[in-house]
């Protein structure tokens, strides 16, 4: 190995090294300088002092600007002092580009400045530390769903029709006909679990909504499983399972990322096994304590969500929604036509919804009354309504959405910081 | 635990298990039926003789057609005669749904009538076969780069400008403003290396492309990884480790759906490294030692990819391109501004490109010049421009196309039948 890696420094302890990164920022004091020194797996303080180190390695030290790029050479020591314990002593400096005056400094930058440089913004502590927890959550997701039996089958993000109205749908021309950005692989889930007993799909999904709100992002990604043979118990049962997974994970492997951005972990080490389970009834018996106005039959806004995930210590399951509040291929109770068998899990701290789903309408008939009441085109869905034809079962799943997860796991302000690149109302750029 | 998986049976010999699935086949003899179960983890014969199980349960037994939904009780024995090695003595069987005459028989059907009943194909058992392989390859293709240190960073896919032009690219309405799906990452890739160190991003990508060829298709999923601090022979490593990887698990994991295909593995099995590197100009040589018409500086199509990977037992790079059919990104040998930094790795028996990459200009001042020369607004790559004004790294990447590889690995003849759900010129549904 030509280099190390500074995740990996404490392995080199009392060795030569040679490191690539960047230049992160610099001090000098007397005749030493401390380099700190980034390449995108930590930080590592480097320290040239004069009379150790060639004099034009020196005067360099002088010269490099933040986020100038640059290979050193040293020995690595243990130093508790140090930010991270281990410093390195340079022996020779070798500098790739001398950077542009870097936009980005220390000093306070507003929200828009950093987004429109949402490219370099990225390089920060905080940003990477936010997109480490990102990965190690995707990654957390994917070994549940794996581990469980669960095969991923990816489902077509262009679709030929929209299922729940097209005013939130991004349209584009597929070869002279319109297609739409999927919002939600579920009905292609409920396909695949049938062929494969139990699936997950696990892509980006799009919502043309004119909302600017902190919760609302315009291109989202979210997992979503399928399980054939399954009544809502089971899908709740999954989805706690799965987040209990989650944050037990990111505790795990992210306590290091999660101190960079001041994250209180004690909150999320009280997600454990059993969540609270309420109905919406009881939800908005909640609402009228905490004396907010709520009709029974309406949906949860942000400000309703808040309420009832403040109120308990954990995620929080609700079920049996008002029939008319949830989509037509929701399975309702036989004793109680008005409600549906969904269900949505509120993360705890006020964060609100970030899983929703429930049980699938199996029987045909019905499915093609609901339908019919919602006007919807029978011929779209001659597919999905053979899944009822021929063999078909109880199932259901849910979707949770992966930046919802981490703006609560990361206790972030605003859902834009939880993706690379985030799409809202009034950007698309970088 | 109230049911098992058919794929779990093997622990449950002598036991009594109850299975939750469908019909896939049957026939009787005698006082006997044999039912095919399958469960979407495997098939299972189970054997329902008359006398043994209830009189109403044997007499369900002639009314069930395929595809009929059912949950049967019965004992796991050991037979090695039995498809699987195991098979299940019928002790009850519960009817849930009596399939209606199900489309798809196991006489031949034309590919437009399988296409057109995708969601219910997929149940088939090759069709079944070719989904695991394709989880199998795709969680390979993650496992190997979380192992090799580089951190998953999702690129968008609603982009606002285009890199190669529009011509290829589905355009949509971004709340008053164009925007366009993604082609690749790569550019964010980029960004987010510098950022990261090592980096991939992995999801859904679109090419509006006229073609009707087996190798074609819209919608497509890729994995494309960025390394900071690379060069070309780092990407070309890179590429050809994942790509052993890759094969080497789905041998070691899915070989049972390799048989279920009657894919010969023999070719699979030499994918070993070292891989062959060719230039471009031998592999020009080839073609004409092959008595292929081509002139140098051309782009290779699919007859030249097909003549060049059957000259070689195992996956071959390609590199040092001619630079005036590479995008504009590409690095250029100092020592021939010709020839561009790129490589192509195709697979062998004729399955041509499943990987293209290279080494990126990382100089300001020349990729300026290449946007001026290829008519390219400056103002939309400014923040791509930022990333050799502020600590400027050589680096490089590569894309690997998951359908291309999974017809490959799968032997199959056209890619159409590698994604779910594919979108081609003419196929949007279901």
């Amino acid at each position: 190995m030509d280099y190390v890696y500074i995740k990996d420094v404490s392995k080199y302890v009392g060795k030569e090294v040679t490191i690539k990164g960047w230049l992160y920022n610099k001090r000098s004091s007397g005749k030493i300088y401390f380099l700190l020194l980034r390449d995108g797996t930590g930080i590592i303080q480097s320290v040239a002092a004069k009379g150790e180190i060639p004099d034009e390695d020196y005067e360099l030290c002088d010269k490099i600007t933040q986020e100038s790029s640059m290979i050193v050479t040293g020995v690595i020591r243990e130093d508790s002092r140090s930010p991270g314990g281990y410093e390195l002593s340079l022996q020779h400096i070798e500098v790739v580009q001398i950077s542009e005056p870097y936009p980005i400094t220390p000093k306070k930058h507003g929200i828009s400045f950093l987004m429109d440089n949402r490219h370099l913004w990225l390089r920060s502590k905080k940003q990477n530390a936010i997109l480490r927890i990102r990965a190690e959550v995707i990654n957390a997701v994917r070994d549940f769903f794996n581990k469980e039996g669960f095969i991923l089958v990816d489902t077509p993000i262009l679709t030929p029709c929209s299922v729940e109205g097209t005013t939130t749908l991004f349209e584009t021309d597929y070869f002279g006909r319109k297609a739409y950005l999927t919002q939600s692989g579920q009905l292609y889930n409920e396909a695949t679990c049938m062929a494969l007993g139990k699936v997950y799909c696990f892509g980006p999904a799009f919502r043309a909504e004119k909302s600017k709100t902190r919760r609302h992002i315009i291109e989202f990604w979210q997992v979503e499983p399928e399980i054939a043979y399954a009544e809502l118990k089971d899908v709740m049962d999954c989805a706690e399972k799965l987040i209990v997974y989650i944050v037990a994970r990111v505790l795990e492997k992210r306590k290091d990322d999660l101190f960079a951005i001041e994250r209180d972990i004690q909150p999320l080490e009280n997600v454990t096994s059993p969540f609270p389970r309420i109905t919406y009834t009881e939800a908005v018996k909640i609402l009228h304590q905490k004396d907010e106005h709520f009709e029974w039959g309406g949906d949860f806004g942000a400000p309703q969500e808040t309420i009832i995930s403040e109120s308990f210590d954990r995620p929080v399951h609700i079920t049996h929604f008002p029939a008319r509040i949830k989509p037509f291929y929701m399975k309702r109770p036989p004793e109680d036509e008005k409600l549906a068998l969904g269900v949505d899990v509120l993360a705890p701290e006020g964060y609100g919804e970030i899983v929703g789903g429930g049980q699938r309408e199996d029987n045909l008939e019905i499915l093609e009354k609901r339908l019919k009441e919602d006007n919807l085109p029978k011929k779209d869905f001659e597919w999905y309504l053979d899944l009822r034809r021929y063999g078909s079962v109880p199932h259901g799943g849910f979707g949770l959405g992966i930046e919802r997860t981490i703006t609560w796991l990361c206790g972030i302000q605003h859902i834009r910081e939880s993706i690379p690149f985030p799409r809202l109302l009034d950007r698309i750029y970088p």
